[in-house]
């Protein structure tokens, strides 16, 4: 049965399912643990076979990296309709998705390890390529915040609060991996709130910024997450 | 006159000079553009003299890079006397001198590029290194702010945003030093608002956090960070 599958897989459907069980394994152990072998077994092909589609574990990793950062940024899309607070909600919910699929081996990632070690040598082709992967999906996240903001030309107080956010979802992504002793759920919800919480710190100093965020608060539903922050802030101003 | 300062020296006083020269060519360049006959003309002295104290570039840019952390987590001291807002943004200052300092090095560090380049070759073993002095910095600014804070065991919240902070802080350095287009000083009091901003998100969800903010926020000054931060989400909830 295997063997009819692959007999009628063409080289880009067979590249694709390898990428596909390569990014599995690679999710969830170091790329210096994950074999060869081991990606020839989960695909169902022999050892040889494989290195028909790829020259060696590297560009195996690259590709696979490749595969997740695209879907990554996939995630990233949200219809620009109704409340912000709640679209900024549904995609951290999707990006909590995609970092609990790919746990250790996002973990590893931005930790800096295993790109370096991919191949048991290291590669500074790897390395390179690999940051600017990770940049390339940074790039996507910022400008998808601000086509929600309605921004096309934002101000360097508005770049510097969407961009270190999105290094605060990073960090808190990874600080949650470690342990899992938050309920992912409350965090989510608590990344929405800290946009709201740094973009209002900002706000005094910039007024295009001051503009997007009344426009934003004014947007939003009484039951919303950004009332909800306000709530919270009176309390404990009170 | 240098040839005599030269045969003064011993062995660690001249490993020492060494490094402050590495360092200071380190900081303004990526290691890849500093050469070793650069590092011998800028100590004044020969190149196999140079060989004589460090094995090669890449042992002289570990070295460099070890100095800077200790430098750099020595300025984290801060006396644990008068509000916390004031002394929060004294150790902004601080830590922005070093940015300041050491902008190019620090930008292509925390970037991970150079670190497996120095030396021509890539070596696995510099990338740990590199790593695990980050680590070590970061970790010596999360156990100062507990100290500040007077926290010995902390919640998995508050663990949590003190460190996604110190990612932001981290971030909001390296965007400002592209293209500094925002003044410093503005920085330095935002990332102390966006510190009391972010546990005051946090602290609905969490009885010791809420309990360190409220506690701190009555010692804050009528005209200190804080206060001021207080003052302005007000501002924009009204």
């Amino acid at each position: 049965m295997t063997t009819g599958v692959r007999r009628r897989m063409g080289v880009e459907e067979r590249r694709q399912q390898l990428i596909g069980v390569a990014l599995e394994l690679f999710s969830h152990r170091s790329p210096d643990e994950v074999s060869i072998d081991e990606i020839a077994a989960a695909a169902g092909i022999s050892r040889p076979l494989v290195y028909h589609y790829f020259p060696g574990k590297l560009s195996l990793y690259e590709a696979a990296l490749k595969r997740a950062a695209e879907d990554l940024a996939e995630r990233f899309q949200e219809p620009r309709e109704g409340p912000l607070g709640a679209r900024l909600l549904r995609v951290m919910g999707r990006f909590f998705d995609f970092v609990d699929e790919h746990g250790p081996g996002f973990s590893a990632l931005m930790r800096g390890g295993p790109a370096v070690s991919a191949g048991g040598a290291c590669s500074m082709e790897t390395v390179s390529a690999t940051n600017a992967l990770i940049d390339s999906v940074r790039q996507a996240a910022y400008e998808q915040i601000l086509a929600h903001l309605d921004v096309l030309v934002p101000s360097p107080r508005l770049e510097l609060v969407v961009r270190s956010w999105i290094s605060l979802a990073e960090a808190t992504a990874l600080i949650w991996l470690d342990g899992r002793r938050i309920p992912r759920a409350e965090l989510q919800l608590q990344l929405v709130h800290d946009f709201a919480a740094l973009a209002a710190v900002s706000a005094a100093y910039d007024p295009q910024l001051a503009r997007v965020l009344r426009h934003t608060l004014a947007d939003e539903p009484a039951d919303g997450p950004f009332a909800d922050l306000l709530a919270r802030l009176a309390a404990l101003m009170s």
